[in-house]
């Protein structure tokens, strides 16, 4: 990984995966956004996909654009803790990229949908799991309308589609309820902080105290 | 409770208690200090003791005063989560006081030795255990030394007493490395915020949401 060698060398801990789901529209992008831009030990993963790269892409920001047999490949060889094929093209979270980034000490965010984080639990239990929700159903449909580029129909599904997603929290550590975007990124991050004091991964920090 | 009568009437969430551990001179009093004096919801818990106030004292500010006999009485209907003596008087955690505080919506930080914090734990398991350590036992050293109050043989045993309070940060959810005052209190406000985003937590509120 590049970002090992551009780190000045020094022990760090291993980073954590922080996995950001939720019902469509809750704001999970942005908030991804706004703890990414304020906390510099944090990268964002980035995806493989087998779809061509649009105009203003660039291979390594939006994705890893990878051919079909490669995909398919890496799919055999387990080296993916996700995928999915959306009109015809795969979508995937490679573990390689994600393993050396933590490794190196970054703290990863995926940003993902509930049926790609449900995945992700099962390769990757020492993740933090948190569920980004609206404040109310009113206030999604305000959200999903206020978008406008859907029909009413479109807008409903959309709509009840969430209302059955939200049904999923339990599964999540963690449940922010996004009232205000800053707010609820402040309680993002207050999570990962809280989750880098936890005892069991500061078990050799006290080992160093200790002089053992 | 006075807090019930002059808070504006609305629903609140069952606070959460903080119970802030650690060896002597690891700097717990200090970082609840900074805490409670930045955060509005947080109460420091008061003990009851029998001993007589000191001249700048207030009943209810440092201490609630109550006689040997009602500490006993009390002692006997359980209504301690913890109790101690020293040089013959009784210190003691009320229940009701703080399950009062809890039940308005008030979070209640309690700063405790390591023996007070192991008897509150077998009462009240649904608490937030967090211990504070130093930096590294030097510094440890440093701050005992810098108080100067005490004989070097007397520093020598309270060092050698922190070092065997170390070895009880196990028993803690969260460990806080107090290298910086202000960074190890904001660990501790990070991981209260943390814990009220904790799934278990937030069961009604997805339920009001999906308005079941």
């Amino acid at each position: 990984m590049e970002e090992q060698l551009t780190e000045p060398f020094f022990e760090r801990e291993k980073g954590i995966l922080i996995v950001i789901s939720g019902p469509s529209c809750a704001g999970k992008g942005s908030v991804c956004k706004i703890i990414c831009r304020k906390n510099p030990d944090l990268r964002l993963s980035i995806s493989e996909t087998t779809r061509q790269p649009r105009n203003s892409e660039k291979h390594g920001r939006e994705y890893f654009y990878i051919s079909k047999e490669s995909f398919e490949e890496r799919i055999k060889q387990g080296q993916y803790l996700e995928y999915a094929t959306v009109y015809e093209n795969y979508y995937g979270t490679p573990k390689d990229y994600v393993e050396n980034l933590l490794e190196s000490g970054f703290d990863v965010i995926l940003e993902i949908d509930i049926q790609g984080a449900a995945k992700v639990r099962t390769n990757y239990k020492e993740g933090i799991y948190i569920f980004i929700v609206p404040p109310s159903m009113q206030e999604l449909r305000r959200r999903i309308e206020e978008r406008g580029t859907e029909s009413k129909e479109q807008m409903e599904m959309r709509l009840n589609c969430a209302y059955e997603e939200m049904k999923n929290a339990d599964d999540y550590s963690y449940i922010v309820i996004n009232d205000d975007l800053d707010d609820a990124a402040q309680r993002v991050q207050s999570i990962i902080t809280a989750e880098k004091c936890r005892t069991e991964r500061l078990k050799n920090k006290i080992e160093d105290i200790l002089g053992r």
